[in-house]
């Protein structure tokens, strides 16, 4: 692990974190965490190496073996959503006494959370690692149905739960595809209120309709 | 371009295309057709060069430049679907009278085309590439607006065609991510029957429901 091709650093961060001078543990492990979402998003998993993470949070290497473990650690931390599906979906189950108008306020919940520009990171950081390495397909496998689609299937709580899940799944991450990767014209810049409208009711069907007619 | 690595071949193919002992044209390029595909399905745009290509296809990499000009033009090539999606909505709008069955025909279809091995391939193709690479996230996006959604657009024949296109464009893609790429369950192994029952209704609101409430 020779530094070849980089700038020899005066004053090592790992030093500084020990004297003290350094912002505070949590402010670090932070930065390391959004350093790493970076790379991860713009390089894959294969090509976003520890020490070009390093480099990018401006810290030495072994703080973030320090702070994460290894960059499989860092890569299931930095693979948390910001706002997982599985709450959005029960803010809107509980903020709507009609449950049968919760389809259209997932997908307002769900747009509002994710139109934003930092969110959507998180989305390229599980596509490009996913597409790129077998190991990051496995952990991204692993988060969604860990995380996603076996909370959803409980906050259903219908015998059908994990079947509906996925049918819900399908439809957002086609959404979010679409919306946010491929920024294909008209979805890319569609009003929320026009997508609400449209793709509210198939949500509503996936939460409680009929799916066998 | 030194061979490197590889083994010394006693007989180059392009040598035996010349001699008129190898099959025809035809064949040739089906195979670097086939050979292309498949490494750019395992190996994404940048690593699947013309050279590894080349080794795969058992041909010298100047018989690829020869039949299709260009690494470029050679993954356009590849994105070809063998089953295009328009074609799959104009036979289905054709092969039913009543126009309210269009959604479960259009599904149904969709899956026993893609549900084989083969195709899936091609959305491999497509989504590794995209995800590694500039130029082929730009000739992906090339290929959504012109060979699919443009030609659904026109098909469908409506002022909102667009949009509608679009909005079929996030089922069917997040379908075929969810069967065909992450395969989470229970969604990969769930049958046909199942799947046109739970999703033909959403593929008949975007063709022809009301999108407006």
């Amino acid at each position: 692990m020779t530094p070849a091709g980089r700038q020899p650093r005066a004053d090592p961060p790992h030093a500084r974190s020990r004297s003290g001078r350094r912002p505070g543990e949590g402010d670090t492990r932070k930065a390391i965490l959004a350093a790493a979402t970076g790379c991860f998003a713009e390089l894959g998993y294969d090509r976003a190496t520890i020490r070009v993470i390093a480099a990018e949070a401006a810290v030495d290497p072994a703080l973030i073996i320090h702070y994460f473990g290894s960059k499989e650690a860092l890569f299931r931390a930095a693979l948390e959503l910001p706002l997982k599906p599985p709450s959005i979906l029960q803010q809107a189950l509980a903020a709507d006494a009609d449950p049968e108008c919760v389809g259209k306020t997932v997908v307002r919940s769900f747009l509002e959370a994710w139109d934003p520009p930092e969110p959507r990171r998180h989305l390229l950081v599980m596509l490009r690692s996913a597409m790129t390495n077998e190991a990051a397909m496995g952990m991204v496998r692993d988060l969604l149905a860990n995380d996603i689609f076996g909370p959803v299937t409980e906050i259903l709580g219908v015998p059908d739960g994990s079947f509906r899940a996925n049918l819900l799944g399908t439809q957002f991450l086609g959404l979010a595809v679409m919306r946010y990767i491929s920024g294909l014209e008209p979805l890319a810049s569609a009003s929320i209120d026009d997508l609400v409208a449209a793709i509210g009711p198939t949500v509503q069907r996936y939460l409680t309709g009929d799916l066998t007619r």
